[in-house]
């Protein structure tokens, strides 16, 4: 059976993860004590409701325990956030999603129930401080705390060379696993393709020798 | 010499920003409006002020046209950012990023000059709504439109085969760039090499092709 979800506050984080859910095909049903943000839903999730999810009448009425997972996505209510996941978990909903506005609140959070805290501001200001200091690491996914994949502007000490001309496994221990160049992705670089002016390198490694090679080969690009 | 970087509004994006700039050792200016704010961040900044951004005189005195870098991370109040945003493009500054509450905002920085229009809150939205639809993909880096980087679990299907026996790339055109076992991860995979119960698999590709690639392989684990 297909899956259900809810979003309760319809904020940016809570209202773009409702879009985002309705586009991909998903029963959503959005809700927020605020009518006009329920009024910009009520034409993308399946259904958008006016109410206080701290209720606990209110939240048993709109069916909520048939629903399979509840993103809580109140922001600065804090106490409203907290009483509502407390009572999602009473009401026996199987997966809890809550946005902490700190590390307290994300403390009380775990210990009540909620199966997922996510930080989205922080996390999303860390990504922006590494872009920002480097100017040529586009964007990365950390795959560990000391392993990335990153995407990297080719540096002009690079251009004209082939992956084997540069040695970059050898030399820095770390992979191309793909070049960007116009609007195409080759996800197979061979070891003869030559790199040239404008190209994006995806890079895997460890995060030590991917500044190693930045510092290297791209750098005094800037 | 070394850059320098402001953050005017310290709220969870504003103040991520400026503890990931101070922990890579940046200099960092970290500016609000409220006072509590500011008493948060002067042990982590380098200097960190109370201070109203939409008054000139205050910003000049800071000295901010030395700065090479300034984040507005200013939320709610839309004409506090537009108007901090507009002052220091008049002053000279070089590169100005800003955070976005909704489109509208967005058009009128980029008319004004804004060198970066970034929306914390909704791309986060996106990221976590994929996390949420797709239980096995744990994380993942969006290349292109159609073409990404993702981290997934380890179907059942998978266990005890090597990647030469799933025949992944002929298969379904996507290629696995790496292995997370345990706290490890081998960021050069050998097609010998044997999957494991609980290994979870860095793949990269067109979007279709891994969640077909999902789909098959890993999916029915739910
Ligand atoms: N008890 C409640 N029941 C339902 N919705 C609520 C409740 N309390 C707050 N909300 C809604 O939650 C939404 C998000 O709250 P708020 O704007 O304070 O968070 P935020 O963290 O600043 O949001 P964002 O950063 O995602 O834009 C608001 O639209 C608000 O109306
Ligand atoms: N004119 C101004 N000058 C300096 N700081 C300001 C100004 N206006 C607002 N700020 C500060 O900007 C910070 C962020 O604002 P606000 O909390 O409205 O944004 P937000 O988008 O909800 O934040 P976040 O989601 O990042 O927590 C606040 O600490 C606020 O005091
Ligand atoms: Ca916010
Ligand atoms: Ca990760
Ligand atoms: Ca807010
Ligand atoms: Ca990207």
């Amino acid at each position: 059976m297909k899956k259900e979800y809810a979003v309760i506050g319809l904020g940016r984080f809570g209202g773009s993860i409702c879009k985002e859910l309705s586009r991909e095909g998903m029963e959503v049903l959005a809700i927020d004590v605020d009518e006009d943000k329920v009024n910009e839903y009520k034409d993308i999730a399946s259904h958008a409701v006016i109410a206080d999810s701290t209720d606990e009448n209110v939240l048993k009425e709109l069916g909520i325990r048939n629903i399979d997972h509840v993103i809580v996505a109140i922001g600065d209510n804090i106490q409203a956030s907290i009483l509502s996941t407390l009572m999602l978990k009473e009401l026996g909903i199987k997966k809890i999603t809550v946005k902490a506005q700190n590390d307290y609140h994300e403390k009380v959070l775990n210990k009540i129930g909620a199966d997922q805290v996510v930080h989205p501001e922080r996390d999303m200001g860390k990504r922006i401080a590494h872009n920002i200091i480097s100017n040529n690491v586009l964007d990365y996914l950390e795959l560990s705390d000391d392993h990335s994949v990153v995407e990297v502007k080719a540096g002009h000490k690079m251009i004209g060379k082939t992956l084997v001309d540069l040695d970059i496994r050898a030399r820095y221990g770390c992979n191309v696993v793909g070049i960007k160049r116009d609007r195409e992705i080759n996800v197979s670089p061979m070891a003869t393709e030559t790199i040239l002016d404008g190209d994006i390198l995806i890079i895997i490694g460890e995060d030590r020798d991917i500044s190693r090679f930045e510092k290297n080969l791209v750098a005094d690009d800037d």
